[in-house]
């Protein structure tokens, strides 16, 4: 079996600007992301790209040789050109997986396919988060136990303006008294979304050994199982025998 | 109880430029469809906007006061702003309903909400179609039997390239041998949308006591119940006690 | 517009056996329960039925005059016959709206409708839990601010052997560190469900003015849209002209 | 990789009594459905059961070892005995695939995972069935082109009684004018459900090559991915300090 084809995007912003995520993530967050997804097995082929390179290293040949795109996006969401945002929808609709992190519950890929608002509440005091798993049973679940712990994490809590997922596999509780769907997946076209909530900037949340896991599995989860490509197709002989009638616009 | 206010947009290119369509509709296709709900009680108002107004008829404040948008468009949907599209959008999730009928299955503010390709397969044939009631107590099925025919309709086939719906109302049966998911419910945000198949401009559609009392049934079942406004919100004071810890960006 | 006829069921057990239940609930759960939808409005005629009746207090004829039934139960599932539940599932699946209360996680008509374990996780330390509204404009949250609190009530924990709700009203934080996916949505048939979490019978949760207008937004959210019969009809005679070939076995 | 365990589970009345069943089913439907999945590659282990055999041939160990059940069910559906319905169901929730055909759709199984009446129309009348591909990308459609047809079918028509498919595979036009929807996804627990409409018993259904590869692809999607062992905890330990407070009736 082919290795599966995994990029890792990531905006690389916050790395270079601010000490606290540099020193955290001197690589970039893309990279410790990558690392941890490489770790999981040799079944998985990972890169990365960025938004500083030409078309945010996403051009069209690339992603047509791409099973699963994993993104991280915060301060750049608007720096994305729409163009690069279409060309992932399309992939996405004909079976390329997504895995969406944290903040990129903002980004214009995701918003574009679930169609909502996105929105949330949030508060940075680098409180303590527990992910609970709603179905044990899950493959993105695998081998974490009934929940698992982030002693420092930033709060994303409920409301979240999403159409209700196809699939729940992990709610969130903070240490603030906030809850949040933390773990979602959605079938769209014939690609699979997994929206994953931990990763604050400011926290090595990328290192965590749970954190790691629930990615990989959430990798192979949304792995391409078919392809379909759109289209919109004029089909001017029908299966019965039939008599054109009436008027035309075409 | 006051009024439900429904604002029937229509593009109003075919009207009037092709003599086959002005006519069957010789005010609009939106005046025939806003004719149709107007008859069908005194619960409604119903006005008409247009692709060729000002912001399309569709002005901040006159959604602000629209309970419900009705929807057809074919030719001229790369003619409508995005702004006035990002305006729908925001108004749907805050709980407006949206009837989107026939070629509107590729106008951008469906295919914003949804987030698929929303493409399927036609023929221009004139062939007769049955709509088939998928729950025969849904208040979208109300006065209707257990189907219901149109003797020309353009043909629609499936693949449709949408998320699975919510409720599955009416499934059609075309004479040329295709079928399609023809009366589908969604749940965006606080907003309802359904969207209806028939209305091909070459044909009376708009005129058909069933398909009328099909959208009637639509307009009122996609009605507000309440209102969400989007926020992102900062939330920093927590329900629990918790001291801020750690790193910030913000 | 004739008013909304709702039946309160309970199951009356631990009222009469238990000293610490009397004390809160001295006319039994069901009175209270009742007593918090009636002074709900005007639009609705509520009243109640026990598990100690004749038939429950459910015979055939009471149910097709219910629209919406509200059930609370635990001691006493098994004790449920289950004729009586067959007939309620046929009136859900006809139209008629269900509203499931706290430990009727376990009960027969839930577990029936749902089709899964209805499983979940719990302790009785009477806790604080705070319910979060998922959608603000949901009618069922009409009037709720973005979040409210019990003092005292059971936990129960994910994870919730439930179908994915079709829409997600409340998630719950309990002061122990658990979540739960409280206020639920489905659609059965031509019923609506509501699955509302609160109600362990040693607090008085059943006088909380907020668990009171939860209850009584969701018996009007589930009330009945129209009436789907069942039937598996056997349609001998076709829509298009047909030739009956082959063998038969009926 | 350990081979996927199928058993065809076929309730082989008609075919003991009927003449034209035995006819084409010389050696029961179970048998035939089960030699084309074999067929269909070296990764699956295929075996058979019947109503007859004690415990209908499932009893709790041979469950145990089973990853995927395949049903095929018709006249005998009240001889399946509830003990064993019960032990299928905790199966599939906890994980195991199960695959039903046709007139399963009123099998004790599938009415007890759905929820619903799970009826429909019927119509037997030979008539020609053309199932269309809903997503062309579905690891269940692969190898089908946009269609297939099967020259003689028993119709069933909408309404089908079944809660909104999670996945829609195909959708079936009838000669005589129906629609159906003839292949659906739902997931239930951990386990995944394929209903698959063809293979009345009085045609040839189960040679025909596209009905054999669907079943086959259905078989390897419903796979189980994990396990969820139901069970309902009483945790007593907090994850967070707490002070038990209030009453209790445990």
């Amino acid at each position: 079996m082919s290795k599966l084809r995994v990029v890792v995007w990531g905006e690389n912003i916050h790395e270079q600007k601010m000490p606290v995520v540099a020193k955290i993530y001197p690589d970039g967050m893309h990279s410790a992301i990558a690392e941890g997804i490489r770790e999981s097995g040799k079944d998985v082929e990972v890169s990365t790209a960025i938004l500083q390179e030409p078309e945010h290293g996403l051009t069209k040949e690339r992603l047509s040789q791409t099973d699963v795109l994993v993104w991280w996006g915060h301060a750049g969401h608007a720096q994305v050109e729409d163009v690069v945002v279409d060309r992932i929808q399309k992939r996405v609709l004909e079976g390329m997986g997504l895995v969406i992190l944290h903040s990129g519950h903002y980004s214009k890929i995701f918003k574009r396919l679930l169609g909502t608002s996105c929105s949330l509440t949030w508060r940075e005091a680098g409180e303590k988060e527990r992910l609970w798993v709603c179905n044990p049973g899950h493959p993105i679940a695998a081998g974490i136990d009934r929940y698992f712990e982030l002693e420092n994490e930033e709060m994303y809590g409920e409301p979240f303006g999403i159409p209700s997922p196809d699939e729940q596999v992990f709610i969130s509780w903070f240490e603030g008294g906030e809850v949040f769907r933390s773990g979602c997946c959605w079938y769209r076209g014939n690609g699979k979304i997994f929206y994953f909530r931990p990763g604050h900037e400011t926290y090595p949340t990328y290192y965590d050994k749970n954190v790691r896991k629930v990615i990989s599995n959430g990798v192979r989860w949304v792995r391409p199982q078919g392809t379909w490509i759109d289209a919109c197709p004029n089909v001017k002989v029908a299966c019965e025998p039939i008599v054109v009638k009436g008027e035309s616009v075409h």
